[in-house]
């Protein structure tokens, strides 16, 4: 066991956790001043159930030996309650119960990042019983499928698009964005929209909480993406290194094409084309060079800041943008390794540009199409269920008052308090 | 000397010092918004006098040889100034400054924390003053009773509740959160009550800020706890783990207990049931298994949801809720211990529910009522005098305005800068 | 290579990537609230572009083999594109690639400190293309003079100040913070004052915010600095803890001088204080012990607390106080390592005050002078052509309506969300 590596592990599985309030600013910046306690709630509360429901089934499900060897489940009872990560394993380079930490925080940001569909119109309860159930039937199999990978020697099966597909992706475009992003359209499908959207809703309250969260994510990312080389050297650096650059070309991206189209650049620009740069790159760090990381920064950044628009086309509530940003974005930097890899990278694979075929772009296609159907089609079906049964809107006055009181008793902000005069005493 | 060890130390520190700024926002978003300056400043300023004074002796009467061998108080003379450190000490297997770098940050912890209990209402002088005797009279000596293990040659003499008790307390249940928890007791008791509490003081004015200051203190808590396991290897992994599991279940039992007795869960409960798990884990965290971890927090978060009524049925003023939340919810992990420890955790001990006997129990039952006896005694001496010969209130008029006008001379917010007319040049 | 320094320098560099979104508030907080965007947008969206010229030919220009072997600039066309960083060099200690993601974040911090001179004034264009300039024909030299050592072979040149003249400045007091702190005089001197200075512009509109700032800027600086000993070992950990005193006793330094002399301390003044001797220390925190950063912190909390009303003398718009901070701070810091320097410490040399005599505050001296003049006389060049070319300044009436709303068509805060009457639908 290395101590530098489990060093490293140890500092991005903290790294990562920043992300969880990360990801609650960023939200709950753009949201009215009336609901972003419920945003930030569902980003919190999420996270922490699926943390639990990690322990109990959902790293096993994840990690697991897979069910028949088919690379669909891993074996929810193998480790349940992780009773056995208390032994130390002495072949593996860092400890189990670290990896299975580092983990729990992808889990956790996956499923916040999906709240974002639902800001301010959602059930609490139906909210906390959704992530739950999205967890287990969506995130952990998805999550076993990319990043379960086979023993060497052959004695635990992983997921199937890790090793039999053999796509690629360092740190989740396909398990993470484009599943998160994908949830997030059915969710918001079937939610429904807000009341007064796209007009009187979705106003964003903070500009400079959203780029707290922005900031937030950013430095998180480092831990999401270097973290997940799962080792102090080389590699992670490399991959350290693509993930600085691609978020700066993405948000210069993102600025740049605002400038053009609407003649300034934002400040919700700017954070949106950080992140979406980030999310593209999260699959690609370690295929690529800096100079390639530096051209799919950008083409996220450009792009996403175009995609965002199709939610006033279609009609869909996504008033935060996890589909623009989060769907698109992975999908592009998944597809994009397909161009750019080099084999001089890590991961030690070449795509069209660098002499490879278009086989890799096949491969990459293919496990994004998956991740995407899949997460869609279960993600829509839990939702209609719920909204069938225990029904997932809160009512439509609640809504106009403002999530926040309606759903949590309070207001985030008190504007000031009253001198008390002198003499009232309790 | 190990430098991945080194390297999650160093990390470790820095996440530790994160949670300064994040205890500060924690309680400067539960006052008004005309007390939020001096909240943080009682933090930040308190933090910083006791970082130059561990440096002076603050480090030599924690980690110094027992005076007589006792386990009491280290000879605050041994490492005056700290200039011995900038020797390498080839048998350590981490740098001896680092590890005083990191328990400087635990002291500063310390004492930021006792902090909320003199929210709106005391001098800041006095309260510098009073930080300053509270870390030397009251955690310098039981840091030393609880974290100055002895040399296994014999050559240095540690504290008797880490030696010769020989409680488990990994990262400080007893020396961090009892000791401030019931030391922010004593001060609200002498500090008495602000004018108009409860109903017309204490009013949260923020609680985005509450959020942040949770958020920032859930990553720092990963540094303090799985950093005290002054290396990167397996015990810091299950540590690490532990805490995650643990923050999240007292999130959930918080939020769950509200809604059963309120009807409605709160961003103030979510985030109260996070610190008061990662309170309660700190520990135990390195003495028991994810599941134990899990009910740890479980019950942190129940238990201390109801613990903080306390404070209006006997009437004191601790409108942060540092007593329901630190003392309660550190006494609860540090005698939980006594049930749920299993030996295949790094402490390897077991307790009463892992085959083990009641005698871990009754040691962690001592080491916690030593704690909370001197903590409070002192504690409230030293308030009385300083009450008695200075004064530690602000004039009426002043907490009725608000402290940070009073005290510091300024506003927390400005809502707006008034437009210049044109023409009107300075 | 060893996987524990590399460790340590991957959390490093993410804790600087901190320091960008700490600058962001911590100026962000002190400006108006109809100015924060902008202001905010400045540090990242400089940082950014600084980030992808360093791929192109910024990390060549500061690290390259120096051209001519003269120790001012490196080939800025050696690692173009750092396509070169993917292959791993078996005899670094540390990968290569992480060296330059780590100063590649150096470059963007600079950068940052820099746009806090340009307070609500400033085209955003012409800031983007100033910090464009600005890197690359003030930084990328003064990174190389200090920051590029010479191989020990004697096959790769390395800059003037670092090997010539053997100046010790272990983190940046002379490549950032002096660098920063005068180019901002001299682009405040160029640009002019905001109308209305200073009574009616350059009030902070959220001191939380620059309590944030400052609070993410604590902890981002120990990666910055400590990061800076390129391994994890003793050396990082006394430097840490040198850092972590300083910023102390740069507090409390402060806030004595303000309460002297105004007779209240102020969340402003403890921000600055903090910050203030975290600047200074930062070229010093290998050459001295525990007890001389005490010294050097709290010197610089005191001098710069004067410092910072030249401005007012003077009659430059430096709201934000970079000259007075960062300046003033970076040389005194500088210089003070002539005094106070101890050959027991990592630096391994001594000042006038441990038997060394004066040749080292000469040298010392000599360094600042050089990076001074030179970053002064090239900045104002800069900042004078585009102002006489595409001008700096935003029209009149945009800066008093606030350039958030003119430069971006953003406003930070919504108050509100009005309600929705019923029925109305979109």
């Amino acid at each position: 066991m290395d101590s530098g590596n489990t060093a490293w592990l140890l500092a991005s599985a903290a790294l990562v956790c920043l992300m969880i309030p990360g990801i609650a600013f960023f939200y709950g910046g753009m949201v009215g001043s009336r609901r972003i306690l419920n945003m930030m709630l569902m980003c919190f509360g999420g996270a922490s159930l699926v943390a639990v429901l990690w322990v109990l089934y959902g790293y096993s499900a994840a990690f697991g030996n897979s069910l028949t060897g088919a690379g669909l489940l891993g074996n929810p009872l193998e480790f349940l309650g992780l009773s056995q990560l208390l032994v130390e394993d002495p072949d593996s380079s860092i400890p189990v119960a670290l990896f299975a930490a580092f983990q729990l925080m992808f889990a956790c940001v996956t499923t916040a990042l999906v709240a974002g569909a639902a800001a301010g119109r959602m059930k609490f309860g139906a909210w906390m019983l959704f992530a739950g159930l999205w967890a287990t039937l969506v995130y952990f199999p998805v999550a076993h499928w990319v990043f379960a990978f086979s023993s060497e020697d052959g004695s635990v099966t992983g997921g199937w698009i890790a090793n039999q597909l053999g796509a690629i992706d360092f740190a989740g475009g396909t398990a993470v964005h484009m599943n998160a992003g994908v949830a997030a359209l059915a969710l918001a499908l079937v939610l429904g929209r807000s009341k007064g959207w796209p007009h009187a809703s979705g106003k964003p309250h903070s500009r400079p909480l959203v780029l707290l969260g922005a900031g937030l994510l950013w430095v998180g990312w480092y831990g999401f993406n270097a973290g997940s080389a799962l080792s102090a050297g080389h590699s992670a650096a490399v991959v350290f290194l693509n993930t600085a650059v691609a978020a700066a070309a993405g948000l210069l991206g993102w600025m740049l094409m605002d400038r053009l189209r609407l003649g300034t650049s934002s400040s919700l620009g700017a954070a949106s084309g950080l992140i979406s740069a980030l999310v593209a790159i999260t699959p690609a760090c370690g295929a690529v060079s800096p100079l390639g990381a530096l051209a799919i920064g950008l083409i996220a950044g450009l792009v996403c800041s175009l995609a965002i628009e199709w939610k006033y086309r279609l009609g869909y509530d996504d008033s935060l943008d996890v589909v623009g940003v989060h769907a698109v974005g992975g999908l592009l930097g998944t597809l994009l390794i397909g161009l750019f890899a080099t084999d001089a990278a890590p991961n030690g694979v070449s795509g069209l540009f660098y002499g490879g075929g278009l086989e890799l772009l096949g491969i990459q296609a293919l496990a994004s199409a998956a991740v995407l159907v899949y997460s869609f089609v279960v993600t829509w079906i839990i939702a209609k269920v719920l909204a069938t049964t225990i029904g997932l809107r809160i009512p439509e006055e609640s809504e106009l008052q403002g999530i926040d009181m309606a759903a949590h008793a309070e207001s985030a902000y008190l504007n000031d308090e009253e001198p008390v005069e002198l003499g009232a005493r309790p």
